[in-house]
């Protein structure tokens, strides 16, 4: 049999925010590799072995992966979210692009997923409903620069705004650098939610403006979403609101 | 027994991609709303009633099904893609927000589900790999200023785009407006990516460039990504190259 190599996603956490063909491909694979907590999500069986690894090491990660499905077998790669948002879609493909003339022609299969936004929205109402914008704040890889022109252009824009990677151990200072600069570029009462670990146990969800956030308490399970200058509230009795991008936009409406 | 209405992602077609809590919730409701070619998704069973309505209805649409759940039945109101993404939860809760105090009450329960570019994405690679917004062309319901505003900015961002709804037979002229703004802000080499119907049968995925693409075979089944600077493809023999838009950026390489 010759080998294959799924890049999958499994969604915000829930089995039932997973598709189909990634619970297929999850049945045939002999080997799943990846972060830790995603690795921990499947379940064992006979003839299945799992790798987990440290955040750090996509790279090193991908290229094991790449090594087994050259040697036959039928691997996966697992990613939380979609496997092409912000995750191991890309990191894959890299090491592809860098590796062996053999590895383009392995069997990649790339399955994709519900991402932390779309999960988010769907909890809140129809944030997403406009034109949108995910950007991840991570800048292991990037010079803070680029983000900053992306924040800017973003907010220029009007567009909704999804933070990934809000924030860092490492960097603490970015998340607040990030705000200062949106509020120097959009109106101190634009709808702000923060959604933290959504469709786990420990989910939770607040709604509040760009002015008055707390940013303190955005950790890096905290998906950020910043509405446009057309995001408002429907507020409801005894109950959080909902919040509403309409599909119009000013004049038009 | 008290209504519930869910708000539904069917996804970009085939049943693989519909996430197992749409599948659940479309076992347990008796009434299916939605554009007809979506709602011809749905198997027929006993018990359930399928209301297939033309595209330019979503109000309409939307009215009817809070009135159904308030009347005390469980309700589906179903989009293709993603419902919070350029499609019916917006529309719903637009509804909401201009009708009856009633309406705030309704239970709504939105589910996610795999939108184009997600789809489209996965099947080319990695394209969406790092950041990017996503616009719909239609001014149905905006001004085209906005759609230009929000195309310039996301060049000056140098976000990958993925553009939805991006033809229209009432407006032809829009999609080649658009392309000549991209191709004032962005360089020609940029990866194009047409991607049609994917998942269905009549799928076609064609890779091209900003300055060399055939704008004319767009239409609104067309879901188009448009590269960043960093995005480049991997040439393999014998197949479609693979699309990375890679997690560094720049200096950081």
């Amino acid at each position: 049999m010759s080998g294959k190599l799924f890049i999958i996603g499994l969604g915000p956490g829930p089995d039932f925010w997973v598709v189909p063909e990634a619970s297929e491909a999850l049945a045939q694979v002999s080997d799943v590799i990846g972060y830790e907590p995603y690795v921990a999500r499947i379940a064992p069986r006979e003839g299945l072995t799992l790798h987990g690894s440290d955040n750090r090491v996509e790279i090193t990660r991908a290229q094991y992966a790449l090594e087994l499905a050259l040697s036959g077998k039928q691997v996966a790669v697992v990613s939380g979210g979609d496997p092409g948002v912000f995750a191991m879609a890309a990191a894959v493909l890299e090491a592809v692009e860098a590796g062996p003339q053999a590895w383009l022609n392995i069997d990649i299969q790339i399955i994709p997923g519900i991402s932390a936004m779309q999960a988010a929205a769907a909890r809140v109402g129809a944030p997403l409903g406009h034109d949108f914008c995910a950007i991840s704040l991570s800048d292991n890889l990037k010079p803070w620069e680029i983000i900053e022109r992306r924040l800017i252009a973003a907010a220029q824009g009007d567009f909704v705004i999804a933070l990934y990677n809000p924030a860092s151990k490492a960097r603490p200072q970015r998340i607040f650098d990030a705000f200062t600069l949106l509020n120097a570029h959009k109106s101190p009462d634009t709808p702000l939610i923060f959604a933290r670990a959504v469709g786990r146990a420990d989910e939770s969800l607040h709604i509040t403006t760009l002015s008055s956030a707390d940013i303190a308490r955005i950790d890096m399970s905290t998906l950020v979403l910043i509405g446009s200058s057309e995001t408002r509230l429907i507020t409801r009795p005894n109950q959080r609101p909902w919040v509403l991008t309409p599909r119009s936009y000013g004049a038009a409406r």
